[in-house]
């Protein structure tokens, strides 16, 4: 086999069979297959695609590169679940405990934060302490003792997913479904779960710009979950304004302890119910999404989720006062209110120049390396279909640097739309992928 | 500017400017944009295309990426011709005489064969001592003392294309139209010549299979020849089978020596013909193709195109006695003919099979550091159109080992069909693509 036929075979649009991919895959991750030839055959792919087969295998071979985490010393089938990134989700540390909370194990392996989008680990860590560096021994004590658990990526897992994506990163070769949804589902497979909940955002703020491109992408992504024998289930969700009110790693810590209070804002609380009732119906706990809501509203009336939050956090090294007192949380040196200078309804908001405005302030990271302000955020005060009065503030900026906090007020002025007619707030959950077909909300 | 930004901008089918242009093949030749950023825009190109304005742009940029043949010092104007590669194409060796015996200089950067293709390098050195090593005041002392002079290619022209080819040769990335035609013109340009007659194959042993991708590719280049200043005209002759009769180095020699004495086959000569006239045309020599023709059938005639001939062999090295006298080339030790086995007419010839029938018998490259040898090859004996008796032999087969004389005779069989009705015989040129436009024969 000659990695250069499998390049034209594609670039003529021809389907690959198992042995061709796993060639590749296998090839590419050895080194034998230049990066040169690699890149070029990834742009076919962006011009030609793959079909469900391919993507299967593909996905199956990304696995294959490398280890799998073994969780079988865990009780109890395991639920995760993953975002493909979104401005203000923090539907992670909210979703977890309520369900660790219900007795079903949530073993998580999370990411950090890059560009415009915040990542579960960042915002734990606005919790002083709090480590993700747990052994793979501490890791699956923890789960079985307190029903939760979230480490860092590890390096084994998907060796040639990660030198792919290198590579697409660089050569514009990102945006095709089959390798998107197979570095993700390659990743998750490999980290374990029975259960497999993904949030696939829609709109200004998400990789996926259409509802089409996004349930096109749920449905690959849950075919190959459920091809590779895990139950899978994609929520279809709205990015077209940051979700919930707070956008920044403490801020959204702060935001996900008020929602376990029961103080949580529809879209966010719309978002959490969504997601953990499919982790609840995969692992067998609630016969339906009624059922387990119903469970799921219990946990936040009774404190348990709360709680388990508390209990989690403690485990993994962090500090807890925080979560008794929210005040607790650093404050920063500088606030500033963004007021409109006309009134107006809100009719858009740019979501990922709110995400920018994140980087900006030093909430988010340019490269791998930037060191980043877990204090720094903002506030939406005011959401698609709210009317803002002359004078009023949209938006509250919480910066320590005086000229990222001029950057960044130019920059969220500019993602805000006003309309003189009412606009229509916008519904967050819009729609569920399961291996039977598709529901619209 | 970034690379990543420029692949970006082709894949969604953009026009890139000639500042951005400039930046790839320059930043690419000096090694700061990576071959796999390189592959993947290539791979872009062949899907998304360049248009004309893109097309001369790239070709000036692969131009100044290196250095220019200073042809200055040669009298008069100055024409060159260029095939797109076909098999027994020793057009070269019939066209270089004719038109230099008229006074009209021929300065010819010439290439060595590759694959299933001749170069006319290996058939000049068929003429013992030939040798294509001139400085460069040689060359030019010599075009201007005898009319022609042929060497190969030096370095330091057009390093862009030779760096981008080699990336293109190993990526799938070869076959569009922009890519070749850019390749292609840069070096002719670069050598200097003020009028460029280009010959452009089309048929089963040419890299253009149809008329129109010949057409095509025709009108590329002639546009970006006509758009750099030079007198450009393209040829569309017929490879549906060998030209002429002798296939490999040293037969091909032979076969146009007698061309040069009146025997050449009808083919063969049409070419010559053809290509040699609009040389004259481009320099003012000639008014028209009908007075050309007849110009150029005077040096046959006369023999001063095989004086020519004579008088350039010996200029750089080569034995001129195999001119005097044919048998003089040396012979090989095997020699088989080829006999159907039923009666039919000739219907089609797979032509890149006889290029591969002479590789497999030793007188083509594999590879750049293959030995070649000069002396074997095959002559064709019946062509499309054709009658054969069962019993008859078709093809004559000269080899110097026994192996590869087998080889060679299982292969050449599969490359001809025969059928029982009458077949056409098919015409060799097919069209000229002028500055003006398109005329088809």
């Amino acid at each position: 086999m000659r990695m250069y036929d499998l390049i034209t075979k594609k670039k003529h649009g021809e389907e690959l069979s198992k042995e061709e991919i796993d060639f590749i895959v296998q090839g590419f991750t050895k080194g034998d297959i230049p990066d040169y030839q690699m890149s070029a055959f990834l742009m076919a792919v962006c011009f030609k695609g793959m079909n469900i087969r391919e993507t299967i295998d593909l996905t199956r071979s990304m696995i294959d590169s490398g280890d799998r985490l073994d969780l079988s010393a865990i009780k109890g089938l395991k639920a995760d679940k993953h975002s493909t990134g979104g401005v203000g989700d923090k539907t992670t540390l909210i979703v977890g405990p309520m369900v660790a909370s219900l007795g079903v194990p949530v073993a998580k392996m999370s990411g950090r934060g890059l560009g415009h989008t915040g990542g579960t680990i960042d915002k734990l860590e606005s919790f002083k302490g709090f480590s993700v560096s747990l052994t793979d021994e501490e890791f699956i004590d923890n789960v079985n003792r307190i029903g939760i658990a979230v480490i860092g990526q590890t390096a084994d897992l998907c060796p040639a997913d990660k030198k792919m994506y290198a590579l697409r990163d660089v050569t514009a070769t990102v945006d095709n479904k089959s390798l998107i949804a197979s570095s993700i589902m390659s990743k998750k497979i490999a980290a374990g779960a029975d259960t497999i909940v993904l949030d696939v955002k829609v709109g200004s703020g998400a990789f996926m710009k259409t509802f089409e491109d996004a349930k096109d992408l749920a449905e690959i992504m849950v075919k190959i979950g459920t091809g590779c024998g895990r139950k899978t289930y994609a929520v279809i969700s709205d990015m077209s304004q940051p979700l919930g009110t707070c956008v920044g790693n403490s801020l959204e810590a702060y935001e996900a302890i008020e929602a376990l209070k029961g103080n949580g804002p529809q879209d966010l609380m719309d978002a959490c119910y969504t997601l953990a009732s499919y982790m609840l119906i995969g692992v067998g706990k609630a016969k339906d999404i009624n059922e387990a809501k119903l469970m799921l509203e219990g946990t936040i009336k009774s404190g348990a989720a709360l709680a388990k939050l508390e209990e989690f956090v403690a485990a993994q090294g962090g500090d807890v006062s925080c979560i008794e007192n929210v005040d607790r949380f650093p404050r920063t040196e500088f606030k500033e209110d963004i007021i409109a200078t006309e009134e107006g309804y809100v009719s858009e908001i740019l979501t990922d120049e709110i995400g920018m405005t994140s980087l900006l302030l030093g909430g988010g990271r340019e490269t791998k390396d930037s060191v980043i302000d877990l204090s720094v955020g903002l506030k939406i005060r005011k959401k698609i279909g709210d009317f803002v009065s002359k004078g009023e503030p949209f938006v509250t900026l919480y910066a320590n640097d005086i000229d990222r906090l001029r950057a960044a007020s130019a920059r969220v002025r500019s993602a805000y739309r006003f309309s003189a007619q009412k606009t229509q707030p916008s519904k967050h959950v819009l729609g569920i992928v399961t291996a039977d077909g598709v529901t619209l909300y």
